[in-house]
């Protein structure tokens, strides 16, 4: 009955940052041999990475960024996984999937090996339905639908933008969550993918992420972390509140729930305290900034909101600490050398025109 | 670990609309046994509902809502389940268990009865998270918790004022899906009990539904349907949209997914097709209607919000259909007839002055 989900080998390339051999990726060979690898190499740049043969690939490291971007290498983070977002700008390809070197194939109840790929491509190309909640989840999955009361006017449903996928056993919690918790371990198999309500932020986890580039890819930055910033960990939820705001005010949806990945094991809780810190406290000030965040219509393109957002972060939170008037400098660098890298062919700049 | 469930028997009313004897309750009897029900007899008041043995409960049938209401009866529906509400009235309790009489005991992946009343309790004793997205559901429920990225200040939650559980085998579809899809049967059981956020709308069913008199009561009205009304089958959803606008004013929460009940029987969906049909057209334009509904401040308890809401119902939507405007008049007697069975108390006098 299920049509076989289409495999977008020609369309799909998996982003790794790492700063070790990715022998990780053994594991996932049966389900990623198909695809194509693009490795950002964070750290020392004369260290070589090994990657298991059979993979097809292409690496950047920090000589290769800067060569590449010359001086608007700057916005992109090192020493930080928030690096990974260079391989999303780089990439030819329409969709991108994300994952970290420390995340293993899963295994669902009945104990077979979850495919994380295939079950994000499934969510990415079924719509999304982020303007009204259906009570039974995502209505597009097979065995499910549209319950009473759902108006027929939004079953058509929205472009998907993102699939953010979820964790088995060391769940993504904060230094101080990891401190208090240290036994915790995620056990819970939910079988389901729901669109997050339109008008509602979430924490947006790069772990195991794809997104549609086309759709929503400039809005993908992973901000200033790591090496000379005040800040990490918060790059992957600086994206995700971009990306939601402007996915709101596109009518486009994010999908988060399945497919599981395992992740093997848990960060230093004493490391990650002193990198959230800040952010701990900023996000306090962040959080209703993007919930108040609105952009004007004529702001058709991501390329556009994203430009009008970075104002509005100069403006409102460039009062919270200087360090987000440079992060909002960075924003700009960021579409900058995306157009420089993407630039607009002619049917995209009719379409955005 | 796990502090065991309080119970709340002497302050949870379990409240069942139904028109035939209601042997359903002898699946039930492990987990119901120790409640007091109220029993809404619809229709023909002179027919005699047999309840099992050993049941504690109180019955009303139409000529008893007749004599307690007076003319105030008026707003209490006929021929429909929304009769129910009745049952919320008259309870004197703080917590409120409705149920349908197809509906019965359902088994989770492991085989096991699921006691549907005991996952309600633990979701509405426990807070909502309506203010920002937990990616992890519940972060109230063992081996949970807030993830990364969770603003600390919002930690706290929100008071939960509904549980709304979902249903196994018969989906709560509406006639034209189950028209489209007759034999279709909900097996997915979704383990995550999850906060719908604020500023989203859901359709509430009733099948299986518990919510905090104190906190919501007033605003659990399911209209005027069946006997003599344009409209069925839209008794649930309605109170659904009130209840949802008036929580989100409030701050309070609303939680949706566990516990499954097993819904046993599809009702007749020509017979439904001929009940929903006006709502299938109204539902486009009563959505829009609640999505944009703003209540004043000074708008602090829940009949005051009500009122109100009642106002705009008729200046709104009396355009759409008449019947909107008698509609509000029954809104108003509703709210009338509550107070009049449920003084206000002294304490609660003060907390809303």
């Amino acid at each position: 009955m299920a049509a076989a989900t289409p495999l977008l080998t020609n369309e799909l390339d998996i982003v790794i940052p790492t700063i070790r051999n990715l022998d990780f990726l053994e594991m996932w060979r049966p389900f990623f041999q198909p695809y194509h690898l693009i490795i950002v190499q964070d750290g020392d740049p004369t260290k070589t990475i090994r990657v298991p043969d059979g993979f097809d690939y292409e690496l950047y490291n920090r000589n290769d960024i800067n060569r590449i971007l010359g001086p608007k290498a700057s916005c992109i983070s090192f020493k930080d996984s928030a690096c990974r977002c260079f391989g999303y700008m780089v990439s030819k390809k329409k969709y991108i999937f994300t994952i970290d070197d420390d995340c293993f194939v899963a295994k669902d109840p009945s104990g077979k090996d979850i495919n994380a790929l295939e079950q994000h491509i499934k969510n990415i190309l079924s719509p999304s339905t982020p303007f009204f909640f259906n009570t039974l989840y995502d209505p597009y999955r097979e065995g499910a639908d549209f319950v009473r009361g759902y108006p027929f006017s939004l079953r058509e449903g929205a472009p998907t933008a993102v699939s953010h996928g979820l964790w088995l056993n060391i769940p993504d919690y904060d230094a101080p969550t990891q401190l208090v918790k240290p036994r915790e371990r995620n056990t819970r198999y939910v079988d389901a993918v729901m669109t997050i309500p339109k008008g509602t932020l979430f924490p947006m986890c790069g772990m195991n992420l794809t997104f549609d580039r086309d759709l929503i890819g400039p809005a993908m930055y992973f901000g200033l972390m790591g090496d000379g910033q005040p800040i990490g960990r918060y790059d992957d939820m600086w994206a995700g509140w971009c990306v939601k705001v402007i996915c709101d005010h596109l009518g486009l949806g994010v999908k988060t729930g399945l497919p599981y990945i395992w992740h093997s094991k848990a960060s230093n809780p004493f490391v990650n305290l002193k990198k959230e810190y800040k952010g701990i406290f900023w996000q306090e000030e962040i959080i209703p900034f993007f919930q108040a965040a609105t952009l004007p219509k004529d702001c058709t393109t991501v390329q556009q909101c994203y430009i009008e957002l970075s104002k509005q972060v100069k403006e409102k939170l460039g009062k919270v600490d200087e360090y987000f008037v440079k992060l909002s400098d960075a924003m700009v660098t960021w579409i900058e050398a995306w157009d420089e890298l993407n630039p607009p062919t002619k049917s995209s700049a009719n379409s955005s025109a």
